[in-house]
């Protein structure tokens, strides 16, 4: 398996504090030593990074720990391979063109027969069955919307039927973005908490590492972590529930797909 | 056009020297302004990122210039796009499995009917002709070697071959890296450097920034730096002729394909 985190925000916003407590699970409070990544949009445009080393070793990881790069919207992901071996066209996020945009994308779980997600366009370059979902999933949002990215409400239900679709798989929680939008579906873990004011101190609960957002935000700030497990211990972090989507935009929950775990 | 700069070495080397260089000419001193990638090796492990900013303006390029990260090979690049809109996807190096290793590719020219080139198994994601003349050459080399990497000499002449065949189409001055090997060839421009004992001071030519290489080497380590233009106006770089193939190998020129500009 693997873990997730994901930020929303409506400012240019770190992620240093976060990441700090996730690369720590990648290799020493973790297994998640088989690579990690991330991907950063800030406005119209998307950097990334891809490193198959343990990022509680990597000396890549330990720069991006400390280093403050101010995003909009971040996707990170430490690897503990199942399907795929480590290399670097099999560390998340994965990205790809779609309406003009690029789209970035991560996933934790693990999905049964993947080969039988049947790709006709988009294929992957790595062996993971994560890419090949993000392919399928491309490829069923193209199938649908054609060349034109559709409103919100109509993408978001679209996407979470699919998402149901390779639940029925196996294990899938995700995270995916077009650089204003944060998707994240849940299958089995997914936590998130939104800061603004009036902001609190914090500590990890894998660093000795506490941080007081009153003195590094203002008041407008409005930020949102989503991470597999919650990343610090004395705040409350919401837990999504199997078969829930939530979409956010500047930091702020704008989209909601409830459980569907009933309709099992 | 774009620009290149690789590094091959015997001990783990930092580029951020050169790489400062590189970067002034990403939209300050030179117009490479279309994004800026790097792929990093250290034994056997590789590392990249890919941003599509201008890398003059980038505040990742700027940390990458500041912090040494130490590796074996480096493959960097500045895009001005010709082919391909600016974008993650079409931001160099680009990187494929081959032969049970990750191989990292830069291209620096322009190719006429990158279509012509037939892909059967190997795709971009992207939309540049660069990336399509990688896959095109991962598919020849597929082809005449099947699942085992041939030995060193039977490898370059066969990729240099390749290379004048896509010379044919245009500019190809590129740079590939398995990990161990760092090929590079040329059809236009490309200079390097091997920098050993006794190690003097540089000057880079981009920036008033002067480095006295005896400060940070021992009298063991042997450096090659190779780039579309010299970084340095104070060394003397070896210019690479049309068709000239060199590769090295911890930072030693272990194999060479003469000019074979004559037989056009």
């Amino acid at each position: 398996m693997c873990e997730l985190l994901g930020m929303s925000a409506n400012v240019p916003t770190d992620i240093c504090f976060s990441f700090s407590g996730l690369r720590a699970r990648g290799g020493r409070t973790g297994p998640h030593k088989d690579g990690w990544g991330m991907a950063m949009y800030r406005d119209s445009s998307v950097w990334s990074i891809h490193d198959p080393r343990p990022s509680a070793d990597s000396d890549m990881a330990d720069v991006m720990s400390k280093t403050s790069l101010k995003c909009h919207i971040v996707i990170s992901h430490i690897r503990q391979a199942n399907v795929g071996n480590v290399c670097l066209p099999n560390t998340h996020p994965f990205s790809r063109l779609l309406w003009d945009t690029t789209w970035s994308y991560a996933h934790n779980g693990q999905l049964d027969t993947p080969q039988s997600l049947t790709l006709l366009t988009h294929y992957p370059l790595g062996t993971t069955d994560s890419e090949r979902a993000f392919c399928w999933l491309i490829e069923q949002l193209l199938a649908k919307f054609g060349d034109q990215m559709p409103e919100l409400e109509e993408l978001t239900a679209f996407l979470g039927e699919q998402c149901d679709r390779l639940r029925e798989k196996g294990v899938f929680n995700m995270m995916l973005s077009n650089g204003q939008y944060l998707f994240c579906y849940c299958t089995t873990k997914l936590h998130w908490i939104t800061r603004r004011a009036p902001f609190k101190p914090a500590t990890l609960s894998d660093e000795d590492v506490t941080i007081d957002f009153k003195e590094v935000t203002t008041d407008k700030d409005v930020v949102t972590v989503i991470a597999t497990q919650p990343l610090t211990h004395d705040e409350t972090w919401q837990q999504m529930q199997v078969g829930e989507m939530c979409v956010f935009d500047a930091g702020e929950l704008v989209a909601r797909i409830e459980s569907r775990a009933t309709a099992e």
